[in-house]
């Protein structure tokens, strides 16, 4: 079964900065999108970007695919009412939990569960910091994972048009059953999330005078602690039984850790906290590379740079005319002055040849 | 009392990293600097590479400044016999806490404790992922904090040295109490630290597939669980009383959203939940912006950009021509394929007008 272009027309329901963008990216093939949102506003602005031609109730739509966009609280329902309204189309969703979803949904359809052949729950793991359709982007989804969960009685044509709007929108499918989906994303996803949170809430009370101190580590590990709260409580809350598991292996390490701190001169104490710290260590470098290469497929040199404008296009520029690939760069965040640290990653196999070439022309280059 | 230049000679005791560094640096400014370490090998590995002379027992040294860069673990040990060895120095030592060597040091010193008028602890917030001397930078510490812990009997003339050591090596000085300074780094480096450890630590038994959809957030999340087991036992065992207190504080809120994930569906849980969240958005405003700034003192934006040689150089000089400073700058991690998005960061008052001449050049920027 390969999946071939969408034919459309798409619905989308919800227009978002998932909707909007997946309107947007659809538009771009020229295939035909109609997109619908309870707030006037909200739909006025995606058709206004683009994302599609506005809902009209006097036509007689008939979708190839309807897309639901909506928050994940209200999905079920709109999945629902979608697969009564359109009784030949080919219905998705995009929330970030799957189980609850369609526990949900078999319970809203009751004896009209059959419909269920032609629903697929899916999950595009891109997003923005920034919300609404003003945010959407066709390019959203380009290269970032689009999770299919196909039940046990989606029909293969369902399977095949859910591939499609993944292809189509340029993102790089995978095949997960809801379960294995939401156990995924609460270790991937939700864990973080809550983690990122909890660090991020001890500075609430801190003398600013403490978080002038705060370095890189502080800055990566909180970053994602500015989400949405509303958005979040609607993900934690879907996919609760999930996150919960593996936050009570949280709090026994936590738990263990407490121990060694109460008494760090204990004998064992020093063992065990070697131990907790090794375990990160092990479950760090099981993390896959960026292009979903295995982990650490790359590797990292620093370069000195003042910090003034043009100097990190020049020494990416050269390297550019080296002919190496920048995989990934990191800025270091220092608290003030004028040089600075640039680091970056490139296949192991360019990097003797890059370090020679860059030192000739003067840069400095650390190992 | 301003800092002067150091005159030397400096004696560096421990040529790992961030000894071998200090050598380094002060040699760039012509001082006279000997490095001694326990190790032969790596003692001639960093004057090799000419972070000083080799220490001679035959020589009748007497330093300026004794620098004593051991693990923390010695620290105390070595600090007290340089206090001994060497009457006329003053010492300072560079361990990541201050407390628990300032108490084994009173301890050693015995009756002895008025020689502390010629210490002052001090901790320089700098590192790399790697350590030993073959790491080491003069560099390390231009910009970086580096916090001074003079005690209630350290000597003006004891700071004023101490001081001048970071100056010369282009540190940014910060002065705390040492029971301040230990308060400040179990909750901007310490706390981190350990959660970063606790999230990868659950990594170790998931199935591959599952962390193939893993994203910029468990990436930043997890980048310090990769740290030294080792090197953190010896930091965390010393601070353990002010992190013990951040860890049940931790404890209490991890309870709290076990409750609520325990029971997504109680009164009050969702509530709950969000007030969590919430909390995390509070804390991560506290921090302070790079160079030292307000939180948020600079605005991201986003722009498009091929995956290929010489984009992202293309896109930086290009920058660099229009005049603007690129502050920090990251690229998006994903799954595979073609097209980047890179985010930069710009004084705000540089927004608007970069935005329309980038643009105007024919880039993609999203706002």
């Amino acid at each position: 079964m390969n999946p071939t272009h969408l034919a459309g027309p798409v619905l989308v329901l919800g227009s978002g900065l998932l909707g909007a963008s997946i309107g947007l990216g659809l538009r771009a093939h020229g295939i035909d999108v109609v997109v619908s949102d309870p707030s006037p506003s909200a739909q006025a602005v995606a058709v206004d970007i683009g994302a599609g031609r506005g809902f009209d109730d006097a036509e007689n739509l008939e979708p190839e695919l309807v897309v639901v966009a909506a928050p994940p609280d209200v999905t079920a329902a709109v999945v629902a009412g979608a697969l009564q309204t359109y009784p030949s189309a080919v219905v998705v969703d995009i929330a970030s939990v799957k189980v609850a979803v369609a526990a949900e949904l078999a319970d809203i359809l009751g004896p009209n569960r059959g419909m269920l052949e032609r629903y697929v729950g899916t999950h595009p793991m891109a997003g923005r910091e920034k919300s609404g359709p003003v945010a959407a982007l066709g390019e959203l989804f380009n290269s970032m994972p689009w999770v299919l969960c196909a039940s046990e009685v989606s029909s293969q044509h369902a399977v095949k048009v859910a591939h499609s709007l993944a292809i189509d929108l340029n993102a790089v499918v995978f095949r997960f059953t809801p379960d294995e989906h939401d156990a995924a994303v609460a270790l991937v996803s939700h864990l973080p999330q809550v983690m990122s949170s909890l660090v991020a809430s001890r500075l609430q009370e801190t003398p600013p005078h403490a978080l002038s101190l705060a370095g890189n580590g502080l800055r990566d590990v909180t970053r994602i602690a500015a989400s949405d709260p509303a958005l979040w409580v609607q993900i934690l809350g879907a996919n609760a039984p999930k996150l919960l598991e593996i936050m009570l292996g949280v709090r026994a390490d936590l738990d263990r850790l407490i121990t060694t701190l109460s008494a760090p001169t204990a004998p064992g104490a020093r063992l065990d906290m070697a131990q907790l710290m090794a375990e990160g260590n092990a479950g760090q470098t099981r993390i896959p590379g960026k292009h979903g290469g295995p982990a650490q497929q790359y590797t990292w040199l620093t370069v000195l740079v003042d910090d003034k404008p043009g100097q990190i296009a020049k020494l990416l520029t050269e390297i550019g005319h080296i002919g190496v690939n920048v995989e990934d760069l990191r800025m270091d965040h220092s608290a003030g002055l004028q040089v600075g640290m640039v680091e970056i990653s490139v296949l192991p196999s360019k990097r003797v040849s890059l370090v020679e070439d860059l030192t000739e022309r003067g840069w400095k280059v650390i190992l």
